[in-house]
């Protein structure tokens, strides 16, 4: 979709030369989405110069569009002055996330600006900063519509028209009481639907969904998905209406999410922007934090070998089996947790239901183990290792893969269980856990039924 | 929210057998979601009577919001001839759903039901259903409102009232000439704030953002969370407007979606239901394919280490540091597929960035390898083993992890070129190629850096 903006890049030039004033017109039927791509392929001071060119109301949407580096970009080059009105236009919610994204000193300044040039737009930015980002507060919009009950259709559809421009969504009424606590909600559907003359008390529902400020995000848009809803409200104490969540929030945060989850399943501290607006210290960050904790426990690997130096040098085709047992194991704990993970994710599975998780990934565990097993064994028949190898790798495959799959499916339940948060268990960490579990299965297995061979080659007693 | 349906359990089996007629009444303030986790709470045979009791329009929305075995339940319990209207009034996605999951008889007898009682739904389930479930063609519905060019507002708000209680969404009318050619969009919001005399050739929008009925549904996601739409209009050849997508659907496709990257990064086929919902054999089918398929590709760790098989006897400690070695490079490697993946799939790296990727990876392969190889060699020394061997390790983790971060995110890229999910290239895969590959890098380093020790061991030359 980044076409229309590319193609519209030479005439925006040569106006911005020839006649700025001209700009307006040309950019009216592009979708805001568009220009703010727009935006981006211009140098910082042309950007500057066409948000300038274009009347506040227009150029607020298009600011809100822009990236937190662009944005900042923004008010550096338009000026404090010329830019506070604009934000003032922008959606509560985006003009707090803006303030908030830049540097304190020159937010300050901004929010500083915005309370001479639009007093109310700067209040509802303070009632919105208080609350944790990721938190149902840190979504909400104060951009709603909100009637009192005695308000008739005709009534609620002349406060629409009036202020349905600047709110966010105007497809639910909130129907409030004096002190703004809320009595019930009216879908714009109803109001249509209702006649001029029935009031507003008549055709709402009382019965509203509504969250409170502090629930995570990821409920958050859990219960908006479930519900089919495109807007919830946000309750404080005593019912009292502190703003609106909108789908479009939403839709962002369940693509956020996702990509957290994949992230922290492949064991990188979640990124805040894409992959090439990540700087490359951040990446490495980000990275090396899991990679060393990984490395350190990897270190048990080597512990446990060097335990067993003494079976190794007594049959060394052992060590050859070391990474095909453990790497079964590790596999079959990553699709445990991965499901087990996701499942907690999108409220499949619940702590609770520990008991039907374990009995179902042991079930699992034990078949997958012996479909593995009996590939294995076919294997080291085929490389002529005979036949008491073959039990021995094929009896450490059913153990290492039935421990993957109960390990693995556990861990993610009880980092839960203790509050936290369960992707951060990252399979890979299961399977260095699985790693080093798997090690002592195989030898003592190895010990076990290779007993008289290594007897033979030592002509001592095991240790 | 659970709760409400638990809380009304007790009472709705009381009605059931006293009083079927006050359930309607007690039904009525309930959230169609919560009344859908009612029936799932009740025995098969009650959640029948209680959709048997409810209008045909107030049964729709509880029907559309079970689960596809529930509904197939509801279907066989309710009866052909009772459930066709009730499924006549669900929308029209919803209903096509329905009967394509329903088993092939079921759904035919259902359709042909359907095509006596309400010929239009069935028309309707008819042209849905040529498309694949993943399309902009399986997640549209016909159920818009459209209007042409020459009503005056006021007519297209009488149209509203008329249809709009059945309409999927009221928030865009679409505008169309005789041939249901798409000509543009009016909003709600236009709607309201226009004069009732306008016309609606007057106040839409002609550039309308359309896709195409083949468009993947997670770029439908992609692009309406992208440019915040609520509903999104489906073109076909010769712009006919086929139907239109709304945000609840793509709600439902984010976090599918979402759970899809997981599990394929995870190394288990996609499920299409939740962790309890999933048969337990369907499950060993999902997993089994991986599994299998990665442990074959790990053989070849087996065969590298024999290739090595004399190196490995002359000195056995190089066996106690194989999965240290390898693992940093499949973690590395683990990293990178994430990121890159988790980047196509919001649109952030495109297969074109594939240079400034690997340049990237590069960097921060030959940063992190030093990072891990100091740590490493620490260890090596404390175990005793000597700066020779310290210098091998140190050197075999800087090459893997460089290995890991490069092949790790240039093959999701490559197989997105070839038209392959890059999801499907799954980190363990990836993992265990870089297991093989690590293998040799370390016996070679070894064979380099421990000549002299080696020579020393066999008082023959290297194989």
């Amino acid at each position: 979709m980044m076409r229309v903006a590319v193609a519209i890049v030479p005439e925006v030039r040569q106006l911005l030369q020839e006649d700025p004033t001209q700009l307006r017109e040309l950019l009216e039927e592009i979708h805001d989405e568009d220009l703010a791509d727009l935006l981006g392929l211009l140098s910082e001071s042309e950007a500057a110069l066409v948000l300038r060119a274009l009347p506040t109301a227009d150029a607020a949407p298009i600011l809100e569009r822009l990236d937190e580096d662009q944005q900042e970009a923004m008010v550096e080059h338009i000026g404090m002055e010329s830019i506070a009105p604009i934000v003032g236009e922008m959606s509560a919610d985006e003009r707090t996330d803006l303030i908030e994204a830049l540097p304190e000193a020159v937010g300050d300044t901004l929010l500083e600006t915005l309370e001479k040039v639009d007093p109310e737009a700067a209040a509802e930015v303070e009632a919105l900063a208080k609350w944790p980002e990721d938190s149902a507060g840190g979504l909400m919009t104060t951009d709603y519509v909100s009637v009192p009950m005695g308000f008739t259709i005709a009534e609620a559809i002349e406060k629409l028209r009036r202020v349905g421009g600047e709110a966010e969504t105007i497809y639910y009424v909130y129907v409030v009481s004096g002190g703004n606590r809320l009595l019930g909600v009216v879908s714009l559907r109803d109001v249509l639907l209702a006649g001029p003359n029935d009031t507003i008390g008549e055709v709402m529902t009382e019965n509203v969904t509504a969250v409170g400020p502090e629930m995570d995000q990821e409920e958050v848009a859990r219960t908006m998905a479930k519900y089919d809803f495109s807007a919830l409200p946000v309750m404080g104490a005593d019912r009292k209406l502190l703003g609106v969540i909108t789908f479009d929030d939403v839709m962002d945060v369940l693509t956020q999410e996702g990509t957290e989850d994949a992230q922290r399943l492949g064991a990188v501290e979640p990124t805040e922007e894409g992959y090439f607006q990540t700087a490359f210290w951040t990446f490495i960050r980000k990275r090396v934090t899991w990679l060393s904790a990984l490395f350190i426990s990897e270190f048990f690997t080597g512990t446990a070998l060097r335990h067993y130096g003494g079976v190794i040098e007594a049959i060394s085709k052992l060590a050859y089996y070391v990474p095909l047992c453990i790497s079964a194991g590790g596999n079959t704990g990553s699709q445990s947790s991965t499901l087990i993970i996701r499942g907690l994710a999108v409220g499949d599975v619940k702590p609770r239901d520990w008991y039907r998780v374990f009995l179902r990934e042991l079930g699992q565990g034990v078949v997958l183990g012996v479909m593995l097993a009996a590939i294995g064994v076919v294997r080291v028949l085929m490389w002529g290792d005979g036949w008491q190898f073959a039990a021995t790798i094929g009896v450490t495959l059913v153990a290492i893969v039935v421990m993957g799959s109960t390990v693995g499916s556990m861990l993610p339940l009880l980092l839960r269980r203790l509050g936290i948060d369960p992707a951060t268990s990252s399979t890979p960490f299961i399977a260095t856990l699985i790693d080093v579990m798997g090690i002592v299965v195989y030898f003592n297995v190895a010990k076990l039924l290779l007993a008289d061979v290594l007897a033979a080659a030592h002509h001592t007693p095991l240790p």
